[in-house]
């Protein structure tokens, strides 16, 4: 499960530059100090040189400007923007995921299902009626694929993921295991007037509690996905009620979010870790937001938001802002409410030396005329 | 996968007055905008009015009063609370899940499993020894079900759901994809006193920080779901230690919730999307929390407890409370709290303010008696 | 599915002193007021006396000097600390799961893939090529194991679990269904300066906004798990990008919990429901986090530290500390700023108030001589 490369291959992959025995082969990437002869190691800056030294590496990527020679090395590779040259190197030694060409004898395929050519899927998968699945898809074991449902080209699902019906994806979509995409959305109402419904009329004042029960409402607006879209492991994204719920081209979603029935997302838009986007918000392009952020029902979030982990955003939030804390707040504001929350103690202390002190001056300023503190 | 009625059918079934042509069939609902010709119209807002106009529809759901003639529509049915309409429209149209009558034949079904009469079961299904499954049972691909559980009739469980061992469901059960039910409880025991025991004695405090490594305490209550449950994607709901994990009937539970053992919640309840509730807790009957909500182990949440997206509940909340923020407060004092720390900038100003003035006052006012003023 | 023990092989596991009929056979084990004749009550407090009395109980686990033939019992066993019993005893009525021993017909397992003796795999297994499992494995239905990955003995893998490429697990591995190892890493970059980029060296600025669009780094790391760890229901652990994501021995790990890419967790940690730790970050040894805990990236939580539930660590957390709040501060620093907010209201107004005193000071004392407060 190694790939092969020469220097001059990763490097022309790369755009770099390199130097030395170019033709030299390596089988995987390595940080430094582990690097044996067969890996390329990843010593984008200065501070790895020791450990270059000191391991049996014969090749490196190194930064700008590095001796390689100096550095014990055969063959070197020279970059600038480690991070953008790691996207590079990693996608070129990725053996990419273990599922074999074909449709395996187990997979369960309607006979009115269409899967495009130089498909890749894998046991128990299931594919429902009127599903259509576009060219070298790659589906690993145990995926489950609704009714009417379409995927574009180059897709890789990973095992176990579930996409419900009426779910309409585009190209190049990757999808880690487990995740469910058109799900029913969460959507009850009571025949009365709810107390939810009334606290967010009174904000927070209930007159009455009744009793309630829940009539759901169904979903019947499944799921639109752009291009180049990502999903990751056991992330839930909900089917809209009318309308499909949707998530732009570019947009990537890390593990176990949830995105619930009606949001529109926009492209572009990074979302980390266990974010969770309550039903019909809107949230534009680039927006992009830490682990744990959570955002309220029914508002919207302009383009190029950036929250930062945690952050809870109850009301909308203009294009640009940064925001933080729970309940969001400007960054800067965040930062300022805190520094002064900390410092209450000391205030606390302040204010109850001003009042003696003002105390004192009273009663020694109070010469002959009538105080009327009545504190 | 639509589903045809005419507008005299739908009008009955929401208990709806109609007027004009009620014997026309549609086979789909949409928004204004978009509705096609085939389509019932959603416009229960007069803001709808010109976009019904704009487009092709020729019956739409109406707010009560309005003038379908004038609208150009051929039909209408006309409705007093529109999220109760949506409730009774949405399931009109609901095609329902890919599940075919039956039992697939790669199902893998123990000879001491029950299955009720009319079940659709699905490729890849496993259900184990002793389990019972009620009529009408809808079970979606890749679903397990551990031995000896029990669940009720008219259940519809999605794909990929996980049914441990001991679990007792009631009927009209619907469980979204991925959900995990009867996991082992989060449950270990340090032989010693722990650090986590001993800063609850202290609240905080630390005498000696010792090694400690976790025994664990096996998982033999099982859950107990009561009548009209509704448990969303990837949410789990662990089993009890002795006794059961429970929920209560007409509770609904959204995508990635977490019901910890022993937990128990009342009725009518409704949990939005990544809820946590720690183990031992009680909630009582028609709590709301909304998403992120998180409630610590071991208290106890009042009936109609209302919680706010991101209230984390850390003791005991009476019932009827409306509550917000981290940690919980009470609505309207979370509300003034956050207005207060806004203002907390202008508050040290003033603070030094008046230290400057007070300072100013005691040496104008010092005129040859002694201050003792030593901050 | 009850066990039977005698009350004597139950105390002589629990190293328990044991009275009365100790060859008297129990075949369950439940809380006082609902224990039947072939229960064991569990009663280790006082409290559950008249529990006892009322029930039809013969045997009963009792509290250090409990008069066991005063509360009318046939037998009894003596602890101390009941936890720790706890788990002695619901280890010996567990059951266990319901997986057969052997080979399911239905599992695809890799003609390179090795087996240890004594396996227990279920339906619709997949084990992948150059996998190798342990012996005595307990692998539920529908779990996948992906290519060269490696798992140790003993291990219990419950239904549904997503195990990837390339995840390396220690002996006694126990895993509740659908958990996720081994996913790929979320870690995306821009080819310029992205908005996040920035304003982590602006604390917040932000100079222009660009349009950008994310390149995957791929993730070639895998996953290391140590002995004696679990893993709770749907809880992600992403692969690392060149080295692995580490777990380290006896750490416990509890449902819906994320753990990035990258990410070196130590030993006999305790992640409580819904925890998230962010990419890089390191966290040492035996550190106990509460539920919907979360961690930034790149940071480092020292050994022994103890958050409480819904705690958010933004910077370095030396060892042994107790954190609390969201930003997480010390505990007792927690506690102290909400008591300082919420005495927020009455410090504005006698803040009001010391104005007013003030100002009447100024105008009395300033007699004749010049004022300069310009406030």
């Amino acid at each position: 499960m190694r790939v092969s490369h020469t220097i001059a291959e990763i490097a022309a992959a790369l755009g770099a530059m390199a130097a030395g025995d170019t033709r030299l082969t390596v089988t995987g990437a390595a940080e430094p100090a582990v690097a044996g002869p067969d890996d390329l190691a990843l010593a984008m800056d200065p501070k790895y040189a020791e450990g270059l030294k000191a391991g049996s590496t014969r090749a490196a990527v190194l930064w700008e400007g590095a001796d390689w020679q100096e550095l014990g090395l055969q063959a070197a590779i020279f970059v600038s923007r480690p991070r953008v040259a790691m996207a590079g190197l990693t996608r070129q030694f990725d053996p990419g995921p273990d599922i074999a060409p074909g449709i395996h004898a187990t997979a369960v395929i309607s006979a009115e299902a269409v899967i495009g050519p130089d498909a890749h899927i894998g046991p128990f998968v299931v594919i429902g009626r009127g599903a259509r699945i576009g060219a070298r898809a790659r589906i690993g074991a145990h995926v489950s694929v609704g009714a009417e449902s379409r995927i574009g080209d180059d897709a890789l699902l990973h095992a176990g993921i579930r996409i419900g019906n009426n779910v309409r994806i585009g190209d190049r979509f990757i999808c880690q295991p487990n995740a469910v995409i058109g799900g029913d959305g969460f959507s009850f109402v009571t025949p009365e007037k709810s107390g939810v419904e009334e606290i967010r009329e009174t904000l927070g004042g209930r007159t009455e509690i009744r009793r309630q029960s829940w009539t759901r409402i169904h979903s019947l607006g499944g799921v639109e996905i752009g291009d180049d879209v990502e999903v990751g492991s056991s992330s839930a994204i909900d089917a809209g009620t009318i309308r499909a719920t949707s998530i732009g081209p570019g947009t990537k979603i890390d593990n176990l979010v949830h995105i619930a029935h009606n949001v529109q997302i926009g492209r572009d838009c990074l979302f980390a870790g266990q974010v969770g986007i309550a039903g019909s918000t809107r949230i534009g392009d680039r927006v992009v937001m830490g682990g744990q952020c959570g955002v309220s029902d029914n508002i919207f979030v302009g383009d190029d938001v950036i929250a930062g982990g945690g952050t809870k955003i109850y009301t909308n939030a203009p294009g640009g802002r940064v925001l933080l804390g729970s309940p969001a707040l400007k960054m800067e504001s965040h930062v300022e409410a805190w520094k002064n929350i900390r410092r209450l103690g000391r205030l606390f202390a302040e204010v109850a030396d001003l009042r003696d002190i003002v105390t004192r001056l009273g009663k020694s300023g109070a010469h002959g005329h009538d105080d009327d503190n009545k504190h």
